[in-house]
Formats: structure tokens, sequence, C-alpha cells
């Protein structure tokens, strides 16, 4: 599947402001193989892969006559600025649409594929299928779950130490795993954090050491409404600022709407915590995908005991500190089989660290398709 | 380099009763290319590899006239059971040896090409050299340094936890985990623990999950010769059991002794503790290569700390626990640059885990040999 791998490839290269739309590639191979149109996903409200890849094949004076269109996901059947694809691709003259999944979306899923094939479209889907899902699991998470996917980014030495005693932490993990993570924060529709490290460490929380067309937003998990309106993490212009409290007061709210924020008041548990569930319910009512979560071990140990932590993203230093700050607050336990059980789904070398990406046992599993990319 | 290839994993086929030996393989082929026979080291006062090697091709019928040797390390020059290897070599008409590596012991290295060379046999050296090295880094350690090869041997869960606070450590890492630490263990020359791993878990520290030709020595760190009589670690049989400690009495001795124990008196340090170069270096003299060390949080750091832990071997589960057992005593430390640091030597799954092999920078450089194969 080369061209499908060149599609998933320019789906990844899709700017991050095409969130909440799931960024996607498309190829136009003629009937004898050349390919004459290549695109991707363009910022939100913008063109889609299919629509790129059209117009860069007209404007190469190339005929799209009984080309092949690879794509990585299902093109669309609704008006958007461009028109659906599915019509683009058949006023085309496309013989042949091959992509990887149906779109996850259960009330459009099928319509793009089936407007094709009533057109004459020969439609197959399947290939590429895993790493689609992997390119755009955020997006895939929402639509089938109502739930973004909850990536939790964790660094730590060797021995499980995020800082010392006394709080040092920078840096423990070397400047290639640091752009990593910023590279993840960039991908991300935002970054959680809670009031706890706010107030502690007054991190800025942007993206500054990988490309980003936008920053993603931020969202401070602060139940008592405590954020600064000093903090450094205002500075970051054209972010919008989320805070999510159990505080429901305009005339405490009012200060932090003056400066920009929007505000967003959750459920608390008997605790006075936020309901955590309830917070990534709204989270994915206002179109987060993929939500990075760089926290304290305190919300860390909670999504992570909730069950609502999907995926860690962990650098481990090749460094032992001994005993300091861990990476979350579990337990203590009584037994082995109340920790937090995971799978590894990927481990890299990132300069001198250790990359662990790791999910709870079948949690990536919420979207099972065949062979054939359909849901089953 | 297909047949030095062949020679290295034949090198690796080894018993391990080969020890003190280097594990050494060998591959003779023919002028026209064809493997015509192959060895590797017998258990200790046994056979060499080149010895192994010329039976095989004699035993086939096979000329060894004219043919290339192709051994991990130096044929030996001094009288063994079977006579210099270099000898045999020359008799059997070998035109050619190619040789990994020159051995390390600075007392003969050389001699065994000396010899060749001066029977007109051609000698080339270096191909294979840096994997050679790896499969005896023990034995060069032992030789160039005058100090065992301490490989610390950790498992803990990926948030650095060896055992939860109320000590179940019952199990953290898999079943394949733990047969690749079997294995670890039946390679080295001696497992090392410490009197606290004793007191606490009752250990056996034997080979039963690998396939073992003999079971490697035991060494117990007990500085106050606390050792249990009864302790499940006399249970295996076969398997010389060595307590180092700082008491010197032969009263106290005699009971172990009766048990069939070696005593070895170590220095003591103000703090009353066994002086662990010392204890290393009565190591290296009772011809310890590879030492696997499985020991608690406090020897492991004191090990760590000193500078003394040369390779840490650390599987880590895909499981969080919290605060639990930290893998090693250090600190607490005022600064992150106050920490033992690291390099990544190997990476890899085992089962549903993670192995990682760690070394302090520069470690593994102590013999530095150029591309042929020569010490620098």
């Amino acid at each position: 599947m080369p061209y499908m791998n060149r599609a998933l490839a320019l789906g990844r290269q899709a700017p991050n402001d095409a969130d909440p739309n799931p960024r996607i590639g498309c190829v136009l191979a003629a009937a004898d193989g050349r390919v004459i149109g290549e695109g991707c996903t363009q910022r939100a409200g913008g063109s889609h892969a299919e629509i790129m890849a059209l117009r860069a094949a007209q404007a190469a004076g190339q005929s799209t006559q009984g080309a092949t269109a690879y794509v990585t996901l299902e093109p669309c059947s609704h008006q958007g600025r461009t028109g659906p694809c599915a019509d683009a691709l058949i006023a085309a003259g496309v013989a042949r649409v091959v992509a990887a999944l149906p779109d996850p979306n259960p009330r459009v899923a099928g319509q793009g594929f089936a407007r094709l094939r009533a057109a004459g479209v020969q439609v197959q889907t399947g290939p590429g299928a895993r790493q689609a899902f992997e390119d755009n699991i955020g997006f895939f998470s929402r639509m089938v779950r109502g739930l973004p996917w909850v990536r939790l980014k964790l660094a730590a030495s060797l021995d499980g130490a995020t800082a010392l005693s006394n709080g040092q932490s920078q840096w423990i993990t070397g400047e290639a795993a640091r752009a990593n993570g910023h590279a993840w924060r960039a991908r991300a529709s935002a970054i959680l954090t809670g009031i706890g490290t706010v107030l502690q460490d007054d991190p800025l929380l942007n993206v500054r050491h990988a490309s980003a067309a936008r920053q993603p937003a931020l969202f401070i998990a602060d139940s008592q409404l405590r954020t600064p309106l000093a903090a450094r993490l205002w500075q970051t212009p054209g972010r919008c600022i989320h805070i999510c409290t159990t505080v429901d007061s305009a005339e405490r709210h009012a200060p932090y709407l003056a400066q920009g924020a929007r505000l967003h008041v959750i459920p608390a548990t008997p605790q006075g915590r936020l309901h955590l569930p309830a917070l990534l319910h709204t989270l994915a009512a206002l179109e987060v995908n993929e939500l990075h979560v760089e926290a304290g071990q305190r919300l860390a140990g909670a999504l992570l005991q909730a069950g609502l932590a999907d995926e860690c993203l962990l650098y481990l230093a090749p460094l032992l500190l001994g005993p300091g700050r861990g990476l979350a607050d579990i337990g203590p336990l009584d037994s082995l089989a109340a920790g937090v059980p995971l799978r590894f789904h990927a481990i890299d070398r990132i300069g001198e660290d250790l990359r662990l990406i790791a999910r709870p046992p079948e949690r990536d599993k919420f979207w099972a398709f065949d062979a054939a990319g359909r849901q089953q």
C-alpha cells in the first residue's frame, strides 16, 4: 500500500489548526499508476484533503478522469465550505476510492461511500486502517465514546522520580525529549493541567520547542478557583484558557472572564473535587479530540485510578535519583492487583532518553474494525 | 562476516561451566569456503573452541590443510589439558586465523598470534570485536580492571516500585522476564546479594527458570555475619556459598564452614559496613567474571553511589503502583547533578515487560580497541 502510506504521511502533515477536524491525507493516482495530486486537511473551515489533491492535479494540468483516490478516511457527504468531498470526487471523474476507514460518526458513517457507489465509483476500505485510527485517535474517541483521548504526559528518572524532594525537576530529560513532548502538545486539541501545578511551578504550558499553527487551548482543573491572574500561563498570545471549577459565582468568575478566559462549572464530588468524568465529557462537548495532560501527582493519580487516562506518554531519563516526587498518587495499595495495569504500545529512544507509550489493556479497542475497515 | 558471526553465536552457546574461562566460538572454513568444523569452549578444564572445531573436522573426514579458523578470541599459547590451541592449529595445517580480539590478559596478549605468525600462519584481527567483547565482558573486566563486571539486576513497576510498602513484590514482572532474569543469573560467574534481602525475603537465588550446566556461586554481603543457617539459600545442591563479612572470628565462622560455606573477611568501612571495592577485588581474585547482583535498595544504592555498578539490568513492568519500595537508596539529593547518570545500552521487550540495560557513561570503554581489535 505505497499510495495509502503516502496518504497517511500527508495526513500527519496536516496543520494542527485543522483540529477539531481529523487530519486526513489524500493521494490521487492515474490509471497508469502515476501520482497526479496530493493533499491534506487544511485549517478548520478550510479545504479537506480530497479537495486539495484534486486542485493539485488540476493545477498540474493532470486529468483526474478514471483516477483512484487514496484517502485515510471516508470522504464526507455533508456541505462544507467547499462542498461534499464525495461530490467533488464524482465530478472529477474519479473511478475508484480506497479509504482506510469509514467516518466514525455513527450519524454520517457510510453516507460518503453510499454517495460514491451510487455514482458508479468503486469503493474499497481497509488498507492502512490501524494507522489511520492511531493518527486520529482523539477524533475517533470523541465520535465513538463521547470522550477525548486522554494522554498523560510524564517525565521521570529511571527510578520514577519526576522531581527531587526539594522540587527540582529541570531538567531530568534531555532537549530532544522536551522538544518531542512539545510536538505532542501541539498535536493535541487541548492541554489540561491542575491548579497544584499552576501554583507550584507557574508553567507556561504552551508549544515552544515544536512547530504549531495554533497554540492548543489550556484547561485548568481548578475546583476552588485559585488560578492566579498574574500566572505566566496567561502570557501566551492567541491561546484560549479554560478554567474548570466547581465555583458557580458570577462575581468570582468576572475577573477571569475579563482576562479572556472561559469558565466551565463542573459538578463536584462529595469531597469537593472536580467530577472527572463530567469534566471530560465537557471537554468532548467543546470538541477536544486529544487531551494532553501535564499535571502533578495528584491529578495524574486521580485520572489513572479512575480509569480515565487512556495513554501514558512517559519519558524516562537514564538517571537514578532515589526517592523524590513520584509519577502519580496511587495507593498505598494492599496488593499488586490493585495497581494500574498497562500495556506497552510503543517504545522509542528520543535522544538519550526513552519514550514509552503505554495504555490500559484493550483501551484502544473502542473502535473495532474488520480487515475492510468496517466497524464491528 | 558470516563466519565470525557464526563463531560468535557458537561462543554464546558454550556451557556456563566454561566459566571462569571466556566462552569462545570457532568456525573452520576450507579454502573453497565450506564450513568443515565448528566448536565452542567446553567446561573449565575441558577443550577450547579451536580444539573442538579441529576435532569436528577430523571426525567428519575433512582436511584442515589450508583452512581458515575464525575464532572470537586469540588462540591460547599456554599449556592446557589439550595443549596450546595455537600449536594445534599449526599442526592441523591451518593457513589463516581470523580472531575478533587479542587475549586481554596483558601477560599473554599477542603470544598466540606471535606463535601462529612464526609458523607462517596468516593472522587477522578485528572482525566481530565489539560483540566478542560484550559476550565476555566479565572476563575482559577481570583481566583488564582486576574487577568483575558488576551487573545490578532490578525489577520494578513503571513508576519505579520494586515492592509495595507492605513488602509484596511477587510478581511485578511477568514470567518471560523472570525466565530471562534467570538466564542472566546462569550466565554470571556468581550472584551477590545482601544480608537484608536474605533476612527479609529468604530467597533461593539460584537458576531455576533457565538452563544451566552449573549453579553460579552465591556471595552474601553480610558484614555482621547474620546469615541464618536455616535459610532457603542453603538448599541448592552443588552450589558454593561465600559469605563476605567483617567478622574475623574462627568460632563464629565454624558453623558456616561446617555447612560447606566459604568465608571471606573483608575490611570494614568506618561505619562498620563492608568495604565494597575490597569486596569486589576479592571476588575478582576468586575468578568472578560477571557478578550478578540481586539485592535490596541499600546494597544497590551503595554500589551505584560508589560508582561500582557497571550495568543496570532493569525489568520494567507496564504497571503503576504508586509509592512503594524504590530501586536504590540514593540521596536525598540536593541537585539533579548528584544523581547517578547512565546511558541506555539496550532496550528490549521481554514478554509484556521492558528490559533496559543501562551503564554509566564510558564504563564499557575500559578495553579500547581499534578496527583491528588491538588494544589502544
